[in-house]
């Protein structure tokens, strides 16, 4: 946990409390494990200030994130706290029409559009776009467009983008960016995911 | 999220199930951001399996994880899921005398002794031992017997361990290792920490 001085002041014409109250934009990129979960666990913070979140998770899974899911939703019914809406992908983009059928390129595009109003309404105060940086890796939705929107949305919202491969333009735009990286997983091991520590 | 068919497969006479359900070690390392956000990530799919979860935190802080405590003990609180019990050190082991002035080394061992009942008595299912790497590299706890505890625990207990300088006998011993690498941190351009991302 970082603290105390900053190494570097900048010169910005920002006060001190005008820097620490920057939106912020998060990469979570590496081939390690803990990209997605540290996000979710950056939610339970906001959670705890009040602050409404919203969760897009942007590639399909079977298992999806069951765990998190349930949690973050508990959380957001409880009364206490901020609020919590949670998108799947297809599946889930609920303003999706659910009689049609979506390519997962689609989908993906869709969703992000969603992000966009949501960005210019200032819908959310933290956004957790789960497994975005695929996405964005293949081409289905645009880094530069993607980057030009979040450098000029408005207000104070805060965003994390999640997957292995984030480009590099995306990763040298981003204010804090953590890889992490893989030193040993048990299915090195021979070992299958189990429930309640993959899912 | 890792799926599919393991690279290898173990000659230890475990059947799939077995090797499956085996009681897991992680340790989440490294310089960077997210070593102890993933780890409450990580208890958020185990209450939401409804195991028993007891979080240690083994460094002192001025503003703790406030955040993911409340979350967590709303959680533990809800009715559903799991339970959730929350120790802070010094000020919070609730074990230890109110009226006693511990140094922080004596805390630690402290701490690390209630761990060994708690393993001993299968009380939790998920350990999060926060930032217990710290003590390890100080030499406050012992690495080796601590090793030794983990290895020798009764039933299905999984443990987490956080923390910037894990030894590397305990890196060697662990099921899962991630290190976690700073790419980027907005302390860098002369940012402090803001509420509901920081704590």
């Amino acid at each position: 946990m970082p603290q105390g001085q900053p190494s570097v002041v900048p010169d910005d014409g920002l006060t001190t409390r005008q820097r620490r109250n920057r939106p912020l934009v998060f990469v979570h990129t590496g081939p390690g494990k803990g990209k997605s979960t540290a996000a979710f666990g950056l939610a339970l913070r906001a959670w705890n200030q009040g602050w409404p979140i919203g969760v897009f998770q942007f590639v399909k899974s079977a298992k999806w994130k069951v765990g998190e899911e349930n949690a973050l939703r508990t959380l957001g019914a409880s009364g206490e706290g901020g609020s919590v809406d949670w998108f799947k992908m297809g599946e889930g983009w609920s303003w999706v029409q659910r009689d049609r059928q979506f390519s997962n390129e689609e989908a993906a595009r869709e969703g992000w559009e969603q992000v966009k109003r949501d960005l210019a309404a200032e819908r959310y105060k933290l956004y957790v776009l789960d497994e975005f940086a695929y996405p964005l890796h293949w081409g289905w939705v645009d880094t530069d467009e993607v980057i030009s929107v979040l450098r000029d949305r408005p207000g104070n919202q805060h965003v994390v983008i999640t997957g292995r491969n984030a480009p590099a333009a995306l990763v040298g735009f981003a204010d804090l960016v953590t890889e992490m990286t893989k030193v040993k997983h048990p299915m090195d091991a021979g070992q299958k995911g189990q429930r309640g520590i993959e899912w």
